[in-house]
């Protein structure tokens, strides 16, 4: 984009977004430009009237018949296959259930069964902590009877072998926005004999994401991101059908037997996805999980990718073009269609000048140790705030205002 | 009781009944009266209104800041320590997490690892179906390393030996009511070399469950029955300070890392009973359940607890004098002390009476085969309730209206 990025030329770009409307239906504060839908989504109206009426209506009046009259019982299905429709998979192959975390437990255990002659894991160094600490302990749990390989982004297609069990990876990357070729690992995967776990919470909802044609084996993703499910939403866990038979939950709690409410001792898997369920579905959360979901349903996966690395490419421009010489190194692929819904920005100083920047309205978020992180979210972003956020950015930058000690004040979570 | 529950005794009992003034910050619905707190806690007027301040103050206007403003960061600690003094365990012994069948998963395969040299689990035959189903993905997942026993009730005291690793069982029975001698069985169990793991989830909030004066070494429990956390609530999990130095929680995810927003890839787990969570705190359905509790906490455990004996005794007692002769049998302790907050009753027709109960306003819940639930909360209920729930169960049980063909349909989940 060599040509100046006015004011007026991102209006014009607002004019001709297919999903302008839609930033209407979420309540965003006034005054602030939220750049942090893939850390926390924001809420919609949609959301906030749904929240009340499980509370009042279903809850409240419904009670325990709630689970018939009020779909609880389906919930996990229902929302799976909702979920199923932004990733490229079927009906009967997600389900929404548990945490993130719990997901990656179940799904990599089930994968490792599934190949019992090896024992080999292999993940990427510096993926989301979450993913390794759960593979280190799978390997403590087991007596080390599996081993584990982290290797650089680059070198992960080298590393998976004939003795590989699972190759387990984060697709976008959570700081450098970097994507995994899904299909290309999961082919080489298969060549090698091994089954394949991705991590999908920085891109359900935000990237082209086609789980079957890359023929995925198993994925886990976030519901507090990009599909806008409010904090702690429940996650939820993809498994290719062709697993389902001979795939075994390692943590087969009620809601995975046959039928749950015969309370018989003996455990017998229910047919398919279902069996990947553990306990209770989380009703309230899920419940504002699935107005996030139906909105987005509301319009097609492609234009919102599109409008999303377009917003992604301009607010680079727009940096490039304000900011240039003050410091800032971009840390993602240098193209956004290379990149997730975000990009990062490193600066020796990036701690207090994303706090500078919180203060100011421009919530962005930052990672240790020097990564300044800005989301992309299609359906509530203009290309005005861009403009706005960027022009707050150079200010600061230029006032050197991120230096007041306030800013300096390390919080718990950034 | 000898003498006849008239509508003027139990009115007179509500007049002297010190947490008669609770009913009205309860939200139930007009001509409901609901006897299935045991299964899912109704909606109390703080919830509804924190949950409307969850949704729109601190997802919808903190955003990601919530996690430092709102509390999120702090929440599966702070709500912990207030389940702590339901249970009589101490701060820093209990935390918020993921759904009561996980955390069995976790606190068993826990406890395991601290009793190394012995592989047999024992548990009760007709326990909570999650809790066998729990221990036997556990046996399957450590290729049989470890046995499952499951006993008769009145057996599990000679069947805990010197080869037992870990005693699971469920403090109160789902069905009967039936307690089991906390301290009791952890003494046999302690002095035998075993541990100890208790699901609360039909104890928490409803009977006196001194976890520390039994000696208790691990514990889990449902958030959405007694403590009316609403529908899928988040679960809780105790761990005796003792064990918290050697612990390996098995699903280590971020949440118990020293750590967890310095993203380092090598797992180090935190000090105390947060090395027990694992994903990201269910922040809206945890708001819910802490609203429950602050209600709870207003109020003495020991006023609470005498008056919930107090209506089990009376229903069972209005139900002899007013059902006597009509196929009713309780298949609970006689004796209300005995029991947890419900009771049970046997009827060959026990699932077509419940549904017309239900439809009738009479909200209790059914069990396969025959067993009709009922229970029994001390902040919502009134002597008075009893009176009109027996009338109308008496009347259904000599009209045989329940013999409807409406009546005879069978839910999902009852």
């Amino acid at each position: 984009m060599a040509e100046k990025l006015t004011l007026d030329a991102l209006k014009a770009m607002d004019a001709a977004d297919p999903l302008k409307e839609y930033a209407d239906r979420f309540l965003i504060p006034e005054g602030v430009i939220y750049m942090n839908g893939n850390s926390l989504g924001p809420l919609t109206k949609d959301a906030k009237k749904r929240m009340a009426s499980a509370v009042e209506n279903e809850w409240g009046n419904e009670l325990i018949r709630g689970w018939n009259t009020a779909g609880w019982y389906d919930m996990s299905h229902r929302v799976g296959n909702k979920i199923a429709k932004l990733i490229g998979v079927d009906d009967g192959e997600v389900v929404l259930a548990d945490s993130t975390s719990v997901n990656l437990f179940k799904t990599l255990v089930s994968a490792l069964h599934l190949n019992p002659g090896r024992r080999k894991i292999i993940s990427e160094k510096g993926n989301f902590p979450t993913d390794l600490y759960i593979i280190d302990g799978v390997r403590q749990l087991t007596g080390e009877h599996y081993t584990v390989e982290t290797h650089e982004r680059a070198d992960i297609m080298d590393a998976i072998g004939d003795d590989t069990a699972v190759v387990l990876l984060t697709h976008v990357h959570y700081v450098s926005g970097e994507i995994f070729p899904m299909a290309e690992i999961t082919e080489k995967a298969h060549a090698c004999g091994a089954l394949t776990v991705w991590d999908l919470s920085h891109s359900v909802g935000a990237v082209e994401t086609e789980l079957n044609a890359a023929k995925a084996d198993f994925a886990v993703g976030c519901g507090y991101k990009h599909l806008n499910g409010g904090p702690g939403a429940p996650a939820f866990l993809f498994a290719a059908k062709r697993h389902h038979a001979a795939m075994k939950n390692p943590i087969s709690g009620w809601f995975s037997h046959k039928a749950p409410f015969q309370f018989v001792d003996e455990f017998e898997p229910t047919e398919g996805i279902g069996r990947m369920l553990t306990g209770t579905t989380a009703v309230l959360g899920g419940s504002a999980l699935e107005a996030g979901l139906d909105l987005m349903l509301e319009t097609e996966n492609s234009v919102r990718f599109q409008k999303q690395q377009k917003l992604n490419a301009t607010f680079q421009a727009l940096v490039l073009q304000e900011c240039g010489g003050l410091g800032l190194e971009v840390v993602s692929p240098q193209d956004a269609s290379d990149r997730g819904a975000h990009i990062s920005f490193r600066h020796k100083d990036g701690y207090a000048i994303m706090q500078n920047l919180i203060d100011m309205g421009v919530i962005g978020d930052f990672r240790a140790p020097d990564r300044m992180r800005f989301g992309f979210s299609p359906l509530f972003m203009s290309f005005e705030n861009l403009y706005h956020a960027v022009e707050i950015l150079r200010d600061i930058l230029k006032s050197k205002s991120y230096q007041q000690e306030k800013y300096q004040t390390v919080n718990k979570v950034t």
